[in-house]
């Protein structure tokens, strides 16, 4: 078998085949093909697409590619969450106690934050105390007693998805749909997966900015998630505008106390629902959709879910007592308002624009070298549909600068203020199952 | 600028800048661009194209790239010749002399064979004495003296051009028109051609299947040259058979010479003239086309082309008699004839399959690496449309050795015998001015 061959077999539209893919993946991953072939090959693929069965092989081949985590020790059906990725995702850090509250468990090994959109990792370690550090078998053992444990990433875990991700970041070949499909669902597969859920996100804030590519990506990843038996279903939610009113790691997780608690933002309390009640479904917790959401609303407003909260955070050695009191969060040094300079309704808040905001804040990473200020962030304070008035606050700026005039000039900018009467967008555009 | 940026604008469609192709044309010449870079921009030129802008920039970021020839101190008007390849394409040796008889310098500069079409100097090679290894002040000397000289390739030409042939060729984007065009339009242009006759073959021994392709690379290739000012003109040539009926080294001499007294094979002559006369045209010794070629048959039947043949040959310490007894070409230690097994009317004879039974015997070279045999080929007996009876020979083969079962039976599936009349193809299928 001969690269070049392949290249021009998938150049001209024509399938490839398992054994061809598997050579493609295992020589890339061993380095016997180089970097100038598959490149050619991505860029191929990008203008020719994949079949689902090509999609399926090359998800497989690049599992295949490195360590599998065994998840078998933890008892129960182990459902994950993936999130495409957007500004101020507060999700996982309410649905992941959520979840367990009701029994489901949930084994989640997570990253930290690159550029405009947070790590879960980041976000919890704002909690004093608190620790990834784990060995695997403390994490199986905590999953087991407390059904909710979360992990860094360890292991040599789909290389060949990590080696290709390189490449396609500098030759333009990031925005394919079943390259990106694959991705994913490679990584959720090596990381033991029973069943996944998928958040797609649509909109400025999101890597699919369009919802007809977001449809096109989450029946990718659906489909290969059926195809190789994992039942994977995927919500495409609203990213227009950032999830929630709080962007930056501290600000998030007072964010995600209060919604576990019943107090939090009603759009993101709404998405944790939807994607928590598919998560208890597909873990076979509860025999219909609405029985798993009805199970989740009694966890929030009975206490459980913040109570599997604080159990969560004791158990990796963060101070439980945030839950009660928020102030022992670390703040930023001041709080500034920005002001509206005129009255009416806001139309659009750029949620890629304002996760920049926040990164120049200190609150993401610019490059993986980055230090990241815990304390600082954006709470939103007027959301697209709302009324506003001359002077009144749109968003509160969490800073440990002084001098934010570029940002605010910057944040001005994500925002409009229509004369007329604006509306929401919707939070949930489909579910593909 | 930023390389990934450049790929994603042809990825998408979008004309890259003068600048942007002087970056990536740099780059990659001086190793800060790698490979795996380019071949994705490569791959996005194939699905995308180049405008007729674009084509040009990269033609001449290409010729800037490395060393460029200056002819000026040859007197006249250079008009250099470049033929797409084929199989049997004797064109060259016909038409140095043949031009130069006339007054047409020719400055050649020339390369060996590979693959299954030959090069112009291996076949001259099979002349004893005759060698290419002359400095640059002597070819320059021997131009204005004789009007004829060919060198071998010599100094650092596009170097750009070479490292980008070598990656096009393991990684599927070889066959791209704008990559064609441009890289033979580099090279002519940095060899110091003031005008340039183009000789695009189709057909099965072609690059170019396909006539429209072919067409459409004529039309690339002349557009360059008018928009650098350099007069270029395509002529659209059969290769679907092989051109006149030698096909290797000693063989094509003899054929070649046989042509300058007029006694050639009709098809061969006929290109000769057709390209002869566009060359004597562009370099402004005639007032017409039609002149052109008077004064090219005149040359013919009066000697002076093979008069000029001898000039050129002797010139370069190669054995000018051959021209008067052609048995002094190296010649094969046995001549087989493959005959006919049916009676009919020849339909096809696949020309790049002749080519490779031509290099099976020896005659081309499979590798760079590869030593040839001149004395070994082929010499067709019957051309599309003749009529062959059973026992006839169809081609007679010049070999070095005794059993040459595998290549006669390759030589059989080249023929097809029609129980109908059949027609010869057209020579010349379009001309692009």
């Amino acid at each position: 078998m001969r690269m070049v061959d392949l290249i021009e077999k998938k150049r001209d539209g024509k399938e490839l085949t398992k054994e061809e893919i598997r050579f493609i993946i295992e020589g890339y991953t061993n380095e016997t093909i180089p970097d100038y072939q598959v490149s050619a090959l991505l860029m191929a693929i990008y203008f020719q697409g994949m079949t689902e069965k090509e999609r399926v092989e090359l998800t497989m081949a690049m599992v295949d590619s490195g360590d599998k985590i065994d998840l078998s020790a933890i008892e129960g059906i182990k459902v994950d969450k993936h999130s495409t990725g957007g500004v101020g995702d507060t999700t996982t850090l309410v649905l992941a106690p959520l979840v367990a509250s009701v029994g489901v468990p949930v084994a989640k090994m997570s990253g930290r934050g690159l550029g405009h959109t947070g790590g879960t990792i980041d976000k919890l370690e704002s909690i004093q105390g608190f620790h990834v550090e784990i060995d695997n078998d403390q994490f199986i053992e905590l999953v087991n007693r407390n059904k909710v444990a979360v992990v860094g990433q360890s292991g040599n875990l789909t290389p060949a998805d990590k080696k290709l991700y390189s490449l396609r970041d500098v030759t333009a070949t990031v925005n394919s749909i079943p390259l990106i499909a694959s991705s994913i669902m490679s990584k959720k597969i090596a990381a033991g997966a029973d069943a996944i859920v998928l958040d797609v996100k649509t909109g400025a804030g999101a890597f699919m900015k369009d919802l007809e590519d977001a449809k096109k990506l989450a029946k990718a990843m659906v489909d290969i998630g059926k195809s190789i038996g994992r039942k994977t279903i995927a919500v495409i939610s609203d990213m227009s505008q950032p999830l929630g009113f709080a962007i930056g790691n501290a600000l998030e997780v007072e964010e995600a106390i209060e919604t576990l608690k019943g107090k939090g933002p009603e759009d993101l309390q709404e998405l944790c629902l939807t994607l928590g009640s598919h998560m208890v479904y597909l873990a076979q917790k509860a025999q219909s959709l609405e029985q798993a959401r009805n199970m989740l609303e009694e966890a929030i407003f009975s206490g459980k879910a913040i109570e599997k909260f604080k159990t969560f955070i004791a158990a990796q050695g963060g101070d439980a007592s945030v839950a009660d009191d928020v102030t022992k969060l670390p703040k930023a040094r001041y709080i500034y308002e920005l002001k509206a300079r005129e009255e009416g309704w806001i139309g659009t808040i750029v949620a890629d624009k304002v996760g920049k905001a926040a990164m120049l804040l200190g609150a993401g990473r610019a490059t993986k070298e980055s230090k990241i200020d815990l304390a600082v962030g954006l709470v939103l304070r007027k959301k697209v549909g709302d009324k506003v008035n001359k002077g009144e606050a749109l968003v509160e700026i969490h800073s440990n600068f002084e001098n934010i005039d570029e940002i605010k000039e910057l944040l001005y900018n994500c925002f409009t203020i229509s004369p007329k009467e604006t509306t929401a967008p919707p939070l949930i555009y489909d579910k593909i199952l």
